[in-house]
């Protein structure tokens, strides 16, 4: 095989084999391929796309190019939880105590995050002594005692997506239904779970922006799902505005607790509840209601603040730790109105400017600063009044956050 | 300026601007742009294509890149030929002295040949003591005393280009009528010349298959050659079939040497009175029918070989040292009948697995080593009669190269 006659073949519009995918894409990983080929490939493979089988075979791939995890010696369903990244999204957070209170186990392996904030790993390490690098025993133990569980990814899982990853990251070709895809579906495949939900997020601060795109990539991850036995659920949710109101990982933090605890009749309250129960009622293999009517009475009775609190110190973390920046700034309204749109690519770009994400892999994030909406779409506001409050460590230059709020 | 975005506005198929252009393949030439960022947006270029400015903007970069010759100095028309290669082309060898011999200067950069035979600088070199290797004094000193010289293009001639082709080469993105258009027409239009002829060769053993393909491409360079005030005339001359008898550099030199002593009526005879027709029509501002009674009789009165002998003087080659292996091997015929087709892709590969030509940059070649072709196209052949003589010195591997052969 001759790699310049499969890239031939792929800007041709031609399906590759197995073995010329492999070929290519473990060569890469062998240092065979080199990364001006690899690239090229990937282009064409952006604009001349994947057929299921070359998706399947390349998420085969992915997975094979490293270890699967086997929870195989934990009793019961377990599943797992993925989105795809928005702003204020700290739904796994919430999720996952609730699940694992109802007594669905839920493994998660989980990264830090590129763009606009933190990942899930990023906002745990906003507590204080907070371990997400825990051994493969760790982890299971962790799953078998308290039923859940959530960790850096190991670096021995899907290793081939990793590097690809960062390189697609460099050279436009980021978004590709079938890259995206077997990217996502590699990882949580070979995180070991039975059942996967996907929180596929649309809108002006996602990587999606509009639903029909959002529906074929919801088709291809299915897809891959099926040919790998593991069930896989897809919520479609909107990211043209950001989720809840705290952005930054303390921040989002202290809203999880306070979702958890209670306050839940707001967007992101409303998600998780949807989140879970759907979690539920797929392991458990009960109706939609009765695994909402659990979920609630779980959040009502604390089990699920409970299951939150016992998880945070099985990895070491002090609640009482969190902090947020001590240095505020009110952004108060100009005008008179009705809140009718918050942009959420605006939000993040701002927050990822205040410091509560990275620009670039090197970057180190600063866990006490973000932004807090107090107005969300809906609201009315008056002259004066304020529109949210950035929390900041030093500021270096203007941040026009008002245009995000569109008021009439 | 950022280069992933002006990746991902080529992907999105929009055109990029001169300066974004510049950033890109300067950038790559500077060190600044990696290797792996500039083989995507080749490929994003070979999908999605370029506008006619694009083509000229990337032409004047590719220009730009490094030092323009200055014909000036010498006086008269000069006139330059480029063949986009094939299979047993030595036109330039008879073109340029019959060229020279008519009064119009002819002044030619040349390469090296990757792929199936060597470059025109190759089969120079089967003569031994020929200097190939000249500096800019010594080439314009040439141009002025014989009125013809070729040399090996100089380090400092579109640098940028090099650096480009050599990707391309490894990347699967050489067949992009832009890239292929502004890498052959900024040579040439650094190269200095007036006017520029390119010999686009269309078949099986060419780069371009089809004449529809063939047209787009010539329309392209024409274009190019109006923006920069060069005028530049296109011959689409057929490679389905090699062009001659030899295959091979030293066999291509002595055909070459045949064809200019007088040896006219076949198709390299021809294709090499029209070019130069063509050349000396254009440099000369004559008919093409006076021009073709010029060339006619400078053949038949010595004048084009005795040039060829003092270019090959001049550049300090002996005529009388070119060797042709003494191992052959004769293929003879295994039936009777007419020769419908012989094969330029397989009497290429033929050639170059011989030694003829390189599979890497790096491969030497064998400069006494080639194919005679005994037959051609609409020949009688009888069972046992020869097709061809391979000149060989160390055979690797079973030539199947009766089947180039196509008899009916």
């Amino acid at each position: 095989m001759n790699i310049v006659e499969i890239i031939n073949k792929k800007k041709r519009g031609e399906a590759l084999s197995y073995e010329e995918l492999e070929y290519a894409f473990m060569g890469y990983l062998n240092k065979e391929v080199a990364s001006y080929q690899m690239s090229a490939l990937l282009m064409a493979i952006c604009l001349k796309g994947m057929n299921d089988k070359e998706i399947t075979d390349l998420t085969k791939i992915f997975i094979n190019s490293g270890e699967v995890l086997d929870l195989s010696s934990i009793e019961g369903i377990k599943v797992d939880k993925h989105s795809t990244g928005g702003i204020g999204d700290k739904t796994t957070l919430v999720v996952a105590p609730i699940v694992a209170s109802c007594g669905v186990k839920i493994a998660k392996m989980s990264g830090r995050g590129l763009g606009y904030t933190g990942g899930t790993i990023d906002k745990l390490e906003s507590i204080e002594g907070f371990k997400t690098d825990l051994t493969t025993t760790e982890f299971l133990k962790e799953l078998q005692d308290i039923g859940m569980v959530i960790a850096s990814q190991t670096k021995n899982l899907t290793p081939l997506d990793k590097e690809i990853y960062a390189l697609r990251d460099v050279t436009g070709t980021t978004d590709s239904y079938p890259l995206i895809a077997s990217s996502i579906m590699s990882k949580k495949i070979a995180s070991g779970a039975d059942k996967i939900l996907i929180d596929l997020k649309v809108g002006s601060g996602a990587l999606i922006s509009n639903m029909n795109d959002a529906e074929k990539l919801a088709n291809i991850m299915k897809n891959i799902g099926k040919e790998f036995n593991k069930e896989t659920i897809i919520v479609i949710s909107d990211m043209d505005t950001p989720l809840g109101r705290n952005i930054g990982n303390s921040l989002e933090v202290i809203e999880a607790i306070d979702t958890l605890k209670g306050n839940i009749d707001n967007d992101l309250g409303s998600l998780c509840i949807d989140l879970a129960s759907k979690l539920i009622s797929t392991a458990k293999k009960i109706s939609e209601e009765e695994a909402k009517e659990e979920v609630l009475l779980s959040i009502k009775s604390g089990k699920a603040y409970d299951k939150f609190l016992s998880f945070v110190k099985y990895q070491h973390g002090d609640i009482n730790s969190l902090k947020v920046s001590q240095d505020k700034i009110c952004i108060k309204s100009e005008k008179e109105g009705i809140i009718k749109k918050v942009d959420a690519r605006i939000i993040g770009e701002v927050s990822m400017n205040l410091g509560a994400g990275r620009k670039n892999k090197e970057d180190s994030i600063d866990h006490t600063v973000g932004i807090v909406l107090n107005k969300k779409i809906g609201d009315k506001v008056s002259k004066g009044e304020e529109l949210c409050t950035l929390y900041v460590n030093k500021i270096k230059k203007e941040f026009n956050i008002r245009e995000a709020f569109v008021i009439d």
